[in-house]
């Protein structure tokens, strides 16, 4: 039987719990690896598969660079490597030989991606080019959380060029929106779309949108940033195109991507006390029909028999898997559960006997018996239909009554202390963020999308509830992984 | 216009210009370093998707391992680090801190699977266990040469642990087997199935069994392999499990794997002096339909006419693109001819007006110009059919007329200076492999596993063609990437 740790318990515990229960993970021997055991390896294999759609949609084309970015090169871009050395891994040995020019482990591939666009001769007809890569990441991290902090990770990264700076930023903004309906859609978790302040985007970027969620513990999670980089990145690497009147002109360049984190925040936003709960789209089955033979009917009887025929030929369609295994009734409800199967069915001597199945809704665990008469694949379609409803509805309460508004300090602590969100409005720099951070835990998450419809509904004062400064914009801040 | 280099003038400047000409690679700033472009990456993904069935067939399971191995580790099995040592990528500094036990870049990953096997705790009702990844591997390679020598490259390896030697070596075989039907039936390359010498197999393994490819130059190239491992690591990593009676017993293992290599050994098996022969199911696109807007007839009109639509009907079902850009017919056919895709369909005014087609085969470079009333999906599901049986047929006939006969070093030395590979009898140790290798250029391939045909077919001695020594095997050689 699976061992989790409730959640009110220890939180952190609970997580990892979760993960080593459900097989999805164990751990590298190296510190700060882990192992995506075929359980974890199939989920992310369905997020791959579903983004890439998304990302085929938006006219991007997949490639594989090398993971390899000489160190000489990182240093181009200055808030770049500014924002990556600490977190970077070295090469300095080559088979026995020791190399002066460093080869560094992309941490993202920006740099790469930039080399490359700069040796293309580019027209203006050519653009925009927008290539997207599945592949590893490496980053040095001090505390490490699987899924969410590793030393090396798996994501897509897009890169794009283009003409102008409306097409670039439009992109960018398309883009966030694909990732958050991608969220929505696929995983069931509800989130909030913004921009991030200037102390939290990405090192060389001129906008960083991003897509934030909340786990169960109150603490925020980034799950996808897509950046416009406006000419950073060109000037510095010399990317240019010949526009239409012959002249050379450097590109506008975003990138854009998701991580396995998605799969972390999978976890901490639906998982339960009892194991996983997977949506329906990214669960490496949504159905799993388990037989139990017995002496009277051995395995042999039950899938030849009638009954369990045409279970499965309802089934047909589902992503369903059947467990033939003499395992015993407790362990395969278990395991499945610990692992979030949406529906599992039950078929034994019993249930063949009585012309009914047992299904057992992970959402809420209920059981119910049905006359397998009554069966058929539109009542099972509905089922899944509610049950990610239900899994979004659920989470989407819980985000929306975790955001509380302020508009000073003492009330922004105690709500962060209460493991809230906090929507306050915002005027500070750089170092105003480190400090209310060394105060209260609270990172700024987002600037938000709708100043306009927040002013007009919330409008309480023209300060920063911080500094006390003028012409505030509404923030989103929290506690953050 | 493509810019290919013709076969006869330089071999290997041929390849690679195909390779760019193609726009599959360009070169990474690393050296040794190669970029997969969308269109080799595809083809990459078409290899994956094909082969990972093959493995699912197989009951193997997906997971992703650390790309990290500590040295202290690497060093326990001491074969496999006496094999690898030369060819490793070292990480010595860790964000800004130099480590005392470097991490190695995995150049394969028996360690890490062994470090998994052996926290686990099995017991033999578990047995065997089956697992694969796809991921990146690095090695240092002093003459680097896309797709076949490259610091970074792509492959699957799998990894089993059995309870018994027969389930392991059957297994190991079975691999071998699967990875030439998959050369045969889906990359059109026919090959020879055999076992490494014990101076050419893997670094830790008992038996290697290998695929063996012949390119067009009369080089041959290793295409896949599939080891048996016995209990060489098992016994090191203490892999055990526990067995039926309630003792410990080691495991026995298998390892097996294909890479990227596989786009090398297509090109150079396939390819002509036009660019890119690609087999139709591995091949990004089976068919391309490439449409001529004319002044009279813009690309709209084209696009909404009865025959355009008709066309498209018959074509669903195949993997096809229409391009509808307004480049030139010489462009567009141009760049399919270097990319190799199998079949062109032209339509553009003139044909619409006549109510034909222009069927372009990439085989034979034939053109058709048929009825469209005569198209249908029948029709062009027997061209795919015949140009696949074309595309082997044409190799198999080369690689038949390629392999000599002979029991002296004279002929053996003539046929192999005369592009040739040699079938021999052979009995000879490591030291003897090296002597021949310097003396002629040529490698032992691999030893027939059809010793008995051919002692049947061809017995002409008792004694090594080279060494002289009683009780030879009938092995292959040939020079080889």
């Amino acid at each position: 039987m699976a061992k989790i740790i409730p959640r009110t318990e220890d939180f952190a515990k609970w997580y990892t719990s979760v993960l080593i229960e459900s097989e999805m993970i164990d751990y590298g021997f190296v510190k700060g690896t882990i192992i995506l055991k075929p359980y974890a390896c199939e989920i992310w294999n369905k997020i791959k598969i579903n983004m890439d759609k998304i990302l085929k949609k938006t006219n991007t084309l997949n490639c594989l660079f090398p993971t390899f970015i000489p160190f000489s090169e990182f240093v181009k871009e200055a808030k770049h490597v500014e924002g990556f050395a600490p977190e970077l891994f070295k090469i300095t040995e080559v088979g026995n030989k020791v190399i002066e020019d460093k080869l560094v482990l992309r941490p993202t591939s920006e740099i790469s991606f930039c080399n490359y666009f700069a040796s293309l001769a580019i027209s203006y007809v050519d653009l925009p080019i927008k290539l997207n890569q599945w592949c590893n990441i490496f980053r040095v991290e001090k505390n490490t959380k699987p899924f969410l902090r590793t030393s090396e990770f798996y994501w897509q990264e897009q890169h794009c060029i283009f003409a102008t700076e409306k097409e670039a930023i439009d992109f960018s903004y398309l883009m966030i929106k694909n990732y958050a309906s991608f969220l929505e859609k696929f995983l069931c978790i509800p989130l909030i779309v913004g921009k991030k302040t200037d102390y939290e985007k990405f090192a060389g970027a001129v906008t960083t949108y991003t897509v934030e969620t909340l786990m169960q513990d109150g603490q925020a999670l980034q799950a996808g940033t897509s950046h416009y980089l406006g000419t950073n990145f060109s000037s510095k690497f010399n990317i240019n195109f010949q526009n239409a009147s012959n002249h050379k002109e450097l590109v506008y360049q975003t990138s854009a991507g998701v991580s396995t984190r998605l799969i972390g925040a999978l976890v901490m936003c639906h998982a339960d006390d009892y194991g996983l709960v997977m949506p329906s789209k990214i669960a490496p089955w949504e159905i799993v029909l388990s037989i139990f033979p017995s002496l009277k009917k051995p395995t042999k009887d039950i899938l030849t028999n009638i009954k369990f025929k045409k279970i499965k030929s309802i089934l047909k369609g589902f992503n369903y898997f059947v467990d033939k295994t003499e395992k015993s009734f407790g362990f395969k409800i278990n395991k499945y559960e610990t692992q979030g199967i949406p529906i599992q069915i039950i078929l034994g001597d019993k249930e063949i006997e009585s012309n009914s199945i047992l299904i057992f809704n992970r959402y809420n665990r209920e059981k119910t018996i049905m006359s397998i008469d009554n069966l058929n694949s539109k009542y099972i379609r509905e089922i899944l239909k509610n049950y990610d409803k239900n899994l979004y509805k659920k989470a989407k309460n819980f985000l929306d009554n975790s955001i509380e508004i302020t508009d000073n300090l003492e009330d922004f602590t105690k709500h962060i202390n209460n493991k809230k969100m906090v929507l306050a409005l915002w005027s500070g720099n750089e170092s105003d963020e480190r400090k209310l951070k060394e105060l209260t835990g609270a990172s700024s998450r987002c600037i938000s999308l709708e100043q306009e419809n927040l002013f007009n509904k919330y409008r309480n004062s023209n300060l920063c509830f911080f500094t006390k400064k003028p012409n505030p914009q509404w923030v989103f801040f929290a506690r953050a992984y």
